[in-house]
């Protein structure tokens, strides 16, 4: 069976969308499909897919949610995920680059976590990303090496760790394993993510995603971090008015803003680099 | 520009193909066009870039070579290379695939170091590599890890190094950086093969190629192996008749036959698994 494809990315976290509108091309979405497009070398490659579905063709999945196209995202070893903030950037960059949404409004697009609200202006998409949720503090580890974190909950859980260096030849390495993190705080896993500072609100990051290893950048990540900088700044809970962040990620920057209504909004390119056809 | 793509693979070396049959969609193929294919995240993603080009439109590079088609074959940095011998597998396999020759035929294929004979046979593609040149003793070295090597020229030069163990947290390691090796003996870089024994005529191994830095598998580098070997087994030059090794690299399973009349055939599997449109 031959199917469509594309191939996009959001500051160089990327994915494979599959046009399906109607769900009839997948069902239900092999896991062992989705690991085979994302085999970087013995398929196409990416850190997850996003399946392009009407949010009626979902089922239960997409019930009472009024947006037209919802977002069946899964991570790059098969596995469903709720939301990502990156994946849903990319995915409303497709939905205007196709004529399948007005570009100029506000685009709600479905997903596990809820709906979301993009907006596309030129080269950037900004993700309205919700309320974070801002736990108590953990622990995580590389090897011999350990830092207390920040947990920190944007639909999926973070922990969030400031070291003194991203290097990887320093104390965070190379990222080849998970690190390691307190199982009872985090059951079904956890996104770690390690912050140097860069400057007055400007800081580094590097992450490790759950379900798919050390990438080039996280989106709902990029927020966590955005407000446990905040924090470790002195902010204690919503800010005042609107605060913006740049946050460095190995693939690009993203601007997040915490909102003085306590939403985080998160700011970066997105693109589709490639389209056309596979029977992986 | 948009123009087309494939995306194929040979034991997970992997390649973008660039349909070009008269030379006119990529011109001179600039080199930052080859980077952004490559690019595993922003881009498609691959080892290196097939143009699937005439050879008559090839000018000097394809004088005197009498076969229709030429790969021009560049890293993934976008230097030029003259050979790759996964890489001219797979693009033997696009050429039947699209019937651009006859498969049940032997196969010339041009390139910047002369013809080379390919052979398809069901999921299989074998690759005459030609003479291998066997050349002194050196070394290589990784961190405070030093081995000696063998110098094997197979139209590219390898440096072939028998260790104690492949695993990425031993002295190999992960393989971030590049070898350290005898600039005098290779002045424009080397490709570096770590091997272990895994059996009777049987090896496994991890390598370094110039330009790509680790890659799942490398063809050239599987028959510098594989003749290695065949000399620590106490073979002192071309065997007396057909000898074959299996070698296994990180992404599948090579077989090498070094013949009696001294030229050596790389026998693997060869898939194209996508084909598109791209504007990178």
């Amino acid at each position: 069976m031959t199917y469509p494809f594309l191939k996009g990315h959001g500051t160089e976290n990327d994915f494979v969308l599959l046009p399906d509108h109607d769900g009839s091309v997948h069902g239900d979405l092999d896991p062992a499909r989705v690991r085979a497009l994302c085999d970087r070398r013995a398929g196409i490659g990416g850190d997850g897919v996003l399946r392009v579905i009407r949010t009626a063709a979902m089922g239960d999945a997409g019930r009472g949610q009024d947006a037209e196209w919802f977002m069946d995202y899964r991570n790059s070893d098969g596995s469903v995920s709720e939301m990502c903030g990156n994946g849903i950037r990319v995915f409303a960059r497709h939905l205007v680059d196709e004529g399948l949404v007005d570009g100029s409004a506000p685009i709600p697009v479905a997903t596990r976590d809820g709906i979301k609200v993009l907006r596309v202006e030129g080269d950037l998409v900004t993700a309205d990303m919700g309320r974070p949720k801002v736990l108590g503090e953990t622990a995580v580890s590389v090897g011999e090496a350990r830092w207390p974190a920040r947990h920190v909950d944007m639909g999926n859980p973070h922990a969030v760790a400031f070291v003194d260096s991203l290097d990887a030849h320093g104390p965070v390495g190379p990222l080849l394993d998970e690190p390691s993190y307190d199982a009872s705080t985090y059951p079904e896993g956890v996104n770690v993510e390690f912050v140097v500072r860069a400057g007055e609100r400007h800081v580094a990051m590097r992450v490790h995603e759950r379900g798919s290893g050390e990438t080039r950048s996280c989106g709902t990540g990029a927020c966590a971090v955005m407000v446990a900088s905040a924090l470790a700044d002195g902010v204690s809970g919503p800010p005042a008015e609107d605060l913006t962040y740049r946050v460095d990620v190995p693939g690009g920057t993203l601007r997040i803003t915490w909102t003085a209504d306590d939403r985080v909004l998160l700011t970066g390119p997105a693109v589709v680099v490639a389209s056309g056809t596979t029977a992986l």
